[in-house]
């Protein structure tokens, strides 16, 4: 059988007011991204021919989020929140001489699975609808399946007792044949307590037209949405503990896994070694082998096989490094690359910079790459040796094997093989200490 | 009906033996402050004429932090503990000529929520006892009430198998008017096992004379009294679970609930964002909108809307961050106005300064503020470009708009729009870097 | 009755595949220590005569661990992994000559108490087998017990229904005579469907020839055995718990437990105050009364009473803190020692140093104690002031009440009493900020 092709529309276009904020809800973050990128993740896994993001709600925002998650998703607006299917019929005119399945995901639903969706995806049926075994199906619409497949979704207000007894609920998300989905959807009405153009509606339209609908089923946690701070907290939770077991799985060492915090991409390799309180924010990778100590933070970064990090060591985005690099306490690297066997012990600002291989970076050394207009870069050759406190005033280059006087300040380029210094003569002045202190005291007692 | 004035005596004299401690019990810290904390801070909600704590063990430190904590506190000195009843009565002296009510707390019983404060204290009874219904009454005395009101306590060891069966207990808590106490403390006697003098006896004593008594009930988490450093442990466990529920509820983001630190008075505003692992410690303010990232440690300070700080960042008693102001990873502030706009990006220390906005202060930087003997202010003007590894001996001024070189120790007030430089001239040695490691090497061989 | 002598034999010869690592599975850490620490301190307790370590896969790397932790223990190498019984073997030929009780422990089963061992060690049975009531005794051997004492171990797929009732299960561990052991290990068969030679088979062959076999009994959780990653950080969080439940115990102050992270031989005294996220690696101990700040990361130091650290401090090994010193924020301390009072606030560096009494470091000191070949010593004298950013290039050495200017770089000792200072004048130029903001505001567009 052919693979029919896919187009996923993700709906984000709600306030979520019962999140008490100012921020659209789905760019609240979860696992380091906002919310909205767990759907584009699933999303992507379907290798889908359109991504659609239906935005109302700080659509600006959204759009601009979206965009950096996912370059390709295109953004509709959806001005007025009037119900699911009138956002999804927002949709409808990227998808002009689209055919294929469409397949409705929500910003608010993270943890929808690659497994599930490839069940939606594949199956044959004219409409499926994703439903779940509730524990506790309370408030949820309800699925009433036949021999013949799903016969419709009642909400829970519509309900009898004998359907209220029913325990498959209603996850919203559904797949569909993009035909059927433009034939109906102009037919769904407002005609109901919220006024509101109902999605789950198209069940019932297309059953009257003898349609194939059916369900898919997948563990209700799968479904779980958020509309509180509290649900996102407990979201948060749940993906950090099942990141951590993931990792334990796949070989990596945590100290204490409940004290790390990953995020959707974090990458890391068999016998890594990740201490007590280490974050990990978007785009991490750790190779095999590396050692991240307790107390880091980490961002858009690669540590390399071998390499040692902190404690108290902050990498941010384009920061790279090289195998057997070693980054030490209350050191900072920001887009630098630092090559193979680099040293950066203590209390060392690098920012912009390229560290040859084997090269020794004193304590309390900073690039000093910001002019306070522009951005410049340092360059330091490999098996170089700059020493303490060293200013290295950018844009400057530090030949190889070169060295650099503690507590210089380097502005201009050091050839490789010499030494740079610029310090001013030690001068000391036999018993001037004491006289000093005394005459501070006595100051101090007259005030 | 006027509201009768209410003066609050509060027992603060145990040792708490079962603490293993030297210090004071009500002084082990809770929720960032001292224990004893909690109940000051009840007591005023009641806005009373007097509150009073009656100190014994470690009376000097408990004076000394309750001071701290509520200056118009009066402190009574018990030397002996002869019982709760001997306690209140140390009290009585501070309150010659006060007609009203007088409410008991207890230092080690941070709990009582301000409602249940407000109904003792508006109660028309003349003696109210604060009751709980007990999950497991245990060796809680019960108290025995009747259509008429609360009869009698009655001491666990002294209970029959029928009172035992009551599960409304005795947290101690009492108010009752300060006449009818006046009257009936004088006849308590120390007739019992302990030969201590119980305050819980004035019920029966004023049931003798007919008058009314009775009960408030509040829960039985709000009388949770410490007596063991794990019972301490579960309370600020308590403290913080209801601190973090409290912040989502009001709106601010939690990355990591379960790793932000409250204290009892810290404010977050609307949509803030707190990263893991933030100690908030007393006295700080967050405004909506600001973000604190991981790893932060904070004391009162303020940190103004838009504004970001950490990771890794200090903020000291005295530090205050304006609108947008960027304080990054390994700064300390301390006594500190930064104003709108300023960005202190990396390894620095400000201390007692004022910088005007939208300065920049370089990596490294340092307000050498302490000359061995005093401590001095640095003031830098707006719009001031501060060099990477700058020392600002203080006092010392620089100018608006004013630059200083990275490398350079300032020790003379640098005026509007000048450039301040103290540095040497960088020297190159071709070679010499060769040279000098191949020495150094020999000579290590040599050893 | 006069002690019969004891060895120990520690198996700890397999890979643990199942933890997904090329790490010999005994060298994970657990409590700051690799895992067969646990074992080597047990064995310890009982101060034998002999530790014997039998190691396998990843000798080299289990031998240099074993001999940083117990430099009297003797490995021996079991080249093939063939059973219990074979590992045990190994062990023999270093028992030449001894006379007494050999006890056999595993070096992935961490937590057998001092008590149990003591036990085992002393009872009068030919052969002791450690036993436990198994909550869930599933797949573990069952011991079968008359009155005479143990009859047989019978694995669980040896076992028949009446057999598997038995709750009473087999650890593993055994201690017998070592001439019982000698004589009948030789008669070991590997005639089982692993073709291994079983330790657990000894019971059997002992009581065909009527030797007394009895159980010691002990919490089925002493037992715990680690083969995954998951069960690894169960035993550390089952490890941490216990050693935070006894620091509070031992009265401690913990602010938040469950973010303390304790090693096997961490030691705090009394009323030391423990700030949240705090890591005690190996070798730490903390004097009544000193304080540790949240965010620290301490190893193989010594803190002593009234010192106060952090937060966001790091002492390595070899720092030795005295009386009321304080380290502050973003401070590291290397192989140190600090004499009573010294103050080394912020964003400092001292490695291989002293510092005499009551000296105050200035912040952003760095100790440049590498020269790129070798590491040298700096010497500080008492009552010392050193400058902010002063860079100390050892070997040197600052006298007693000396003096150093900030931002200095100091090269050669200063004498007592004296100011040394290593600086360029500042020099001021007027109007030339103004200027060279705009000339770089200006290259900036033309960019």
């Amino acid at each position: 059988m052919a693979e029919t092709p896919v187009a996923v529309v993700i709906l984000a276009a709600g306030q979520g007011s019962r999140m008490q904020s100012d921020l659209p809800k789905v760019l609240h973050r979860l696992g380091g991204v906002p919310m909205v990128g767990h759907a584009l993740a699933a999303a992507r896994s379907l290798e889908p021919i359109e991504i659609i993001v239906v935005a109302g709600h700080g659509a600006d925002a959204v759009e601009n989020a979206v965009h950096k998650l996912e370059p390709e998703a295109r953004i509709v607006l959806q001005s007025e929140q009037l119900g699911t299917g009138h956002a999804v019929r927002q949709a409808l005119p990227l998808l002009e001489g689209f055919e294929g399945k469409v397949i409705v995901l929500y910003g608010d639903t993270p943890f929808i699975g690659e497994e599930t969706l490839a069940a939606l995806a594949s199956h044959t049926a004219d409409l499926v609808v994703l439903g779940f075994e509730a524990e506790e199906p309370g408030r949820y619409g309800r699925l009433v399946v036949s021999e013949a497949g799903l016969e419709r979704i009642v909400e829970y207000k519509d309900a009898d007792e004998a359907i209220r007894l029913i325990a498959l609920c209603n996850s919203g998300v559904m797949a569909l044949d993009v035909s059927l989905l433009r034939r109906l959807i102009v037919r769904l009405t407002n005609d109901n307590a919220a006024g509101e153009y109902y999605l789950t509606d198209l069940v019932e339209l297309a059953r009257a037209e003898d349609y194939r609908c059916n369900v898919v089923t997948c563990d209700e946690e799968e479904t779980l949405g958020i509309n509180t701070r509290a649900e996102l907290a407990a979201a948060e939770a749940a993906f950090q503990a099942r990141a951590r077991a993931g990792a334990l799985d796949n070989g990596v060492t945590l100290s204490d896994p409940g004290t790390v915090w990953f995020s959707l991409d974090t990458a890391i390799g068999r016998d890594a070694v990740i201490g007590q309180n280490v974050v990990f924010g978007p785009g991490v990778t750790v190779e095999s082998g590396a050692e991240i100590l307790p107390f880091c933070h980490l961002e858009g970064c690669h540590i390399s096989s071998g390499a040692t990090v902190g404690p108290f060591a902050r990498l941010r985005p384009g920061a790279e490094l090289g195998g057997e690099v070693h980054v030490g306490n209350f050191v900072e690297i920001k887009n630098a690359v630092l090559d193979e066997g680099v040293k950066v012990g203590h209390l060392t600002y690098l920012g912009d910079a390229h560290v040859g291989e084997h090269t020794n970076i004193g304590a309390g050394t900073i690039t000093c790459n910001y002019d306070g207009v522009m951005k410049h870069r340092t360059e330091i050759g490999a098996n170089a040796f700059i020493g303490s406190d060293t200013m290295l005033v950018a844009p400057v280059r530090v030949g190889a094997g070169a060295m650099t006087g503690s507590g210089s300040v380097i502005t201009q380029d050091v050839e490789d093989g010499a030494l740079a210094i610029g310090r001013a003569r030690q001068v000391s002045k036999p018993g001037l200490a004491i006289r000093l202190m005394q005459a501070l005291r006595m100051k101090k007692e007259q005030r």
